[in-house]
Order: structure tokens, then sequence, then C-alpha cells
């Protein structure tokens, strides 16, 4: 029996049903949000859901449309002059983004900023839970982030780098600690290992736990011109490019576009650090690392001066060529460890803009059978990300100094 | 005689006048912009001109208004999508600000972003030339500034603080530096003093040419709250305010607004500061000071705790009342030093606010009076605003520790 009761609930459940693309879209996802991790004090939004999806909320009264950079397809809604956007479900972890307000392209105060996200400028960020906790502040003793400037005879200009101190470098005047140059990717700069990277979280729990030997960590920025000197493009358009019509392109020389970056390392940032803080200033007590563009500055760099660094990460930053025989004798002989990582969204599909190109596995396994200590690690689910190179440095940490 | 040629030349000359408001009006200003210094890398604008206007460009193609949150008038005109802003001649000096697309309030990613500028969140920031070189960074030697973190027994939270340590505080192992506890303003965090207010540049600076005592800064959050806490609003509303209908408020009461900070300075910062840095332990070589809201810490702290602390700074953070007898006799007896700034525009008017409110001056003068040691620094041509600061920390610094 239909009563009256009933039809003006069917008529309602209609009604609601009619909305549901503009304002009930909600009610299909799971209502368990949290405010991202990187939000500034008092803010709600953005937030994550346990789907991992983000949700976040901008207020344009006047503006036509609004979205955001990451996650696709977004649900957008407006009430009240309010915007609320919601992504499909993201990968775990750090993923910088941008809002778009009619066109523009601008960073939400809602969030802490950090520099990178691409264009070489600054962009908003969220965290997706990881469930690990390797990153995060735990109550074991903290190292300190130290900020320096310094000026460079290389390039005739200030400098700044972050140095990571262990906990006990203050503590223990007497001893003198390895050190480990690591460097950030392109677009970032010399603070991004401590912001997104989360360098001394990771670093203070793997000392707590006794599982690296206390280094220090040092941080610069990875660009460097002298005076009138033009920056080269480090990838110049491909043929391989979708719709592309350049011409084939050299190999592209990396001793050539990193050249300043290396004599800035040489001649004044490790003279400095060697000078100014208690080191084992010996190759054996010296490692270079770097994610993307820094692994591909640690590959020049360190690889051309073995008689300076004996141990070499290059997180998502390609890997060493076996076929190389130089290099690979140089590796044998004189690199103490080799490490290659890669989220493994960067590897377990064919690469679209080099099709049949070697999968990195069959190149480390080729170096490894070549006689050279290359240690390869593959991030589960993540991408050419934040996630994956955390994961890197906790993986590579603990293999340095040992020996 | 009239030519075909001027006849030209007087019609493209109208037309160029009709087009004025819209895209001619930069040629009734100087032409001589410089990029601000707080820009990120290879960014153009924000820019500044020899009359002191800014001139910001935002892309916003699909915008109806933008707009930016300092200098009014402003002069505004779109191009191709592209935004252009002029405002009025600006205060030398460093401005946050805010844009507004289409009613969405935004950080531009074209500057560093700061925390502050109101609301508590992130702004943009530009920064007039002041023509004084004493925040800047020279080739002198150079301190180092040190994030630390620390786990507050009175908050049960991490909280976060830099320390500024002077150039020759590693090299001199043996030696104990005097503290400055200094805090930041409202909206602000333990980042302010560093970002926007260069306090590692004015000190290297000082120090080098040998004015001030080296010293170490501590720089503290200025919220605490204890589980479950909930803030006490600093200002309530008042009567006096514009339009207001609020009853009559008792007087602030300091005390309890910043009560459990009090405490996270005496049970879990100065100790932890004591036994982790080499400080001089004593109440003789300890200072605190302040600007705005960490002026009124300082005023509370240390005014409560004259046996922590002998040097008081309060930066347009209010005066100390001459006719509370027992401040001014523990202050003539304990203090060695009370100092009080503003900028010259937040006292050479009357406080609307509070019309028949006594000039600081004038409390200064009693305080004198008094027997108590108050020196008095108004900064001149700038507001409640970080050229003020900085100015007043140059002041401030090389009074402390001197005897």
């Amino acid at each position: 029996m239909i009563t009256r009761k009933k039809i003006l609930c069917l008529c309602l459940a209609s009604a609601l049903a009619l909305f549901a693309p503009l304002g009930f879209a909600q009610d299909a996802w799971n209502n368990d949000w949290q405010r991202s991790s990187t939000n500034m004090p008092g803010q709600e939004y953005p937030r994550i859901n346990s789907e991992r999806r983000a949700q976040f909320r901008i207020k344009a009264p006047e503006a036509k449309d609004v979205s955001v950079s990451i996650g696709k397809p977004l649900t957008v809604t407006k009430d009240d002059g309010v915007w609320t956007i919601t992504t499909s479900p993201l990968d775990v972890g750090f993923h910088f983004y941008r809002v778009f307000v009619d066109g523009a392209n601008v960073a939400d105060p809602a969030t802490e900023i950090f520099r990178g996200g691409g264009g070489g400028g600054l962009s908003s960020a969220i965290e997706v839970p990881t469930g690990e906790d390797f990153h995060e502040l735990k109550d074991v003793p903290h190292g300190e982030l130290r900020e320096r400037r310094y000026f460079s005879k290389v390039t005739q200009d200030w400098r700044r780098i972050f140095v990571y101190t262990p906990p006990d470098y203050d503590g223990s005047p007497a001893a003198r600690f390895p050190v480990l140059y690591l460097q950030h990717g392109g677009g970032e700069d010399e603070r991004g290992w401590a912001m997104q990277g989360r360098v001394s979280q990771i670093m203070d729990n793997l000392i707590a736990e006794n599982k690296v030997q206390p280094m220090l960590i040092v941080m610069e920025r990875g660009y460097a011109l002298k005076p009138g000197e033009e920056p080269i493009p480090m990838r110049p358009p491909q043929p391989s490019d979708p719709g592309s019509n350049a011409a084939p392109q050299p190999p592209r020389d990396y001793n050539r576009i990193f050249a300043t970056l290396a004599e800035v390392f040489t001649k004044d940032l490790l003279p400095l650090i060697d000078r100014t803080y208690r080191t084992k200033a010996d190759r054996d007590h010296r490692a270079m690392a770097g994610l993307s563009m820094g692994g591909m500055q640690t590959r020049t760099i360190a690889l051309a001066h073995l008689d300076l660094f004996s141990h070499i990460g290059v997180f998502s930053g390609g890997t060493i060529d076996p076929t190389n025989v130089g290099h690979v004798a140089a590796l044998k002989e004189q690199a103490k460890l080799v490490f290659i990582s890669y989220g493994s969204h960067e590897v377990d599909r064919p690469n679209p803009l080099r099709p049949g190109a070697p999968n990195p596995r069959e190149h480390v396994e080729a170096l490894r059978q070549a006689g050279v200590n290359v240690v390869y690690y593959v991030s589960p689910e993540s991408a050419h990300e934040w996630h994956t190179w955390r994961r890197s440095l906790r993986e590579f940490a603990p293999l340095l100094f040992r020996n």
C-alpha cells in the first residue's frame, strides 16, 4: 500500500537523486576524512579518506571554474561560493598540487608550501597516509638541520646548504663522521630533502634503531652557473616525443650540463664541509646520492670523481650503462657500493618515450656480473614521486660506510 | 603649418590618450622596475620602481577580477589573459600580500612564501628596497640557523625551534654564549624571524662589525596549549571598535592568555637550551624580546620571571604601565635593560581605537624617572611591519650583555 507519506519519501528521494551530481555525490564516498598532515594549523582541507581520495575546499564566490592539478577525474561542486573538489583514489605518499581559479595557476595557502612540482616555483602538497612510519617524527633523539650560507668562488655567488647533523654530533666533540651528499630533483631546491623528503625524521629513526652509521648529510642546490654562463637544457626536444618533428639529438652530455656544479662540489663545497664540520675527510667516508635530476648529477659527478666518493646512490635517475667499459672497470675497482632505485610504476610498464629501452634490472644484472657491487631496489606501488625517494633513502643509508 | 604627417601624429596621440586608462597608464610611472628580492628564481614579477610602486603579473585568462591586498589604489589592466596590477607608492621594507582571483584568496607562487600576513596562513611577500643594508647577506663570517624538534612535557606535543648560532660557535668549543629568546608576531610562527626577519643576516653583520656580543638566539612558536585546552582570544571585541556594540571588556589578562607558553619556556625550553648548547646559563646572560604578540609575550613572561631574564625587548608590543608600582620596582631592581620600540607610523598619530591613549614616549619617560634603565626607539617612516622589527633588533642587540 502506497501511503501519502511513502509518496512524499519517494518524491524526496527522486529530488535528491536529481541533485546527486551537484551536492550529494559525497554519499558515494567513505566519509572518514582526515586532514592532510601538510595542512597549516586549523585547516581542515585538504583532507583524505580511506579510499585515498583527496578533497579540497576553495572559497571563490565569483569564479566560474576551480580545479586542482592532481587526481583525475575530479568531482567539483559549488555551494554558497565555496568550491569542493574530490579526486579519484590516489597513490599513497606525498603529492604536489596547484589550484586553478578561472585559469590562474596558484598555490593553496591552506597547506605548507614546497618548492617543486614543476615549473620551478612553489606548490601546495598533500600526504596520502602510507601506512608506514619510517618517515614520521618519533620519540627518539633528534639531530639538527643546519642552514648555512657560503660564497662559491666558482659561481661567484652566495649559496645556501642544509646540513643534517646526527643527534650525538654536538655531544661527542671528539668524534668524526662520514658524509652523504644528497641532491634534490629538477624544479626543487636545497630544501627538498628536508621538507618533502623528511630526511631528518628518516635518519633520526634509522639511527635510533641502530640501522645506520651516524653521518652528516649535506644538501646543495642542483643549479650552478658561472657569471654569464647560460644553462644547458636538461632535455632538448626528442624525435621520439609524441608529435615531435625534432631532428635526432646526440646523447645528453651530462658531463657538460653539470660541469659547473661538479666544480662547485670539488672546489668549494667539499673543502667547506671538511673544514667546517668534524668529518672523516676521505673517499671511504664520502657518498653521493640524488633523485631524478639529482641522480643524474650523482652519476656524473661521482663517476668522474671516484677519488672523492666511494658510495653512489641513484634514485629514479637512470642507470649506469654496462657497455661503458671504462665506467664499469672504475666502479668495480673503486666503488664500494652502487645503489640504483625506482618506483615500481616507473619500471613495471614499457617507457612510451623510448620503446625497446632496456629495463634497469637488466643493466643492474650486467653490472653485477661484471663485478660491480650494485644493489637494486624497486619501491612497491609508487611512481616518480617522493614516496619512492624516501623509501630509497631508507634502503640506501643502512648500506653506507659499513667497511 | 599642419601637414598630413602632423595630423596623423595628433590622431595617434588622441587615440593613445583614449587608451591611457587601460594599457598605457604605465607611461606615467618611472620605468625603472627591479624584481623583488623575494621572487623565486626566474620570476620578473612582482617588481618595484623608484617611486616604490609594486607591479604584479598574474595569468588568469578566464578571470573577471584580479587584485592584490597591498597598496591602494590599484591600477589593473588585462591583456591577452594576463593581468597587470600596479600599486600606489608603498612604504619601504617587507610587505606580505595575497592575490584575489574572482574572490579566491590565494598565494602568488611567483615569490617565496612566508607564514604571516593575517589569518594564520601563508602569504606571498615583496621587499621594497630600504636603502639600508644591515639586513642584507654580506661577505662576512656566517653563523648557522639550526632547526631542532623537542617534546614539550607541558603541551604534550612536539615543538620546533630555530636556533641561531654565531660564526665562531663550533670553532670555539670551550666558549659559552648568552642567549636571546626572540618571539614572532601573531599569525606567524617560529620561522618568522629567520625568514621575514632576516635574523641571521642582521646578527652576522653586527658581529662582523664587532657591535654585539656573539650570542645564541632561540626562536620558539608563540602558541602553546595543553591537551584539551582552548585558546583564549588575544583581543575580544571592544566597545571602542568602530560600529561595535560590545560590552565593556576587562583589561586583557596576558598572564592568563600566555600562561601555558610561560610554562613551556620555564619547564621545557630553557632547560633544553641550557643542556643542549654551550650557554651562559644564568639570568645575567638571558634576554627575551618579541614583536607585536611576541612583545606582549615578552612583557608577560619576562616580567613574571626576572629571576630568569635580565634584558627585555618589546617591539611594537605595547609598553609597561608606569603606574604599576610592583612592576616598576622589580624592573628598577632587577632588569638590566628594558627596550621599547615602535614604527613611527604607529605612534606619530593618535590611536583611533583608543582616543586619549598615552603616547608610549610618556610611559618610557615615567619609567626612566622611576629609575628603570629603559631605551626607547622609534623606527623612522615605518609601520607595524617587519622593517620596524628588523631595525629594532639592530638597535636592541648591541645593548645586550654589556655588563
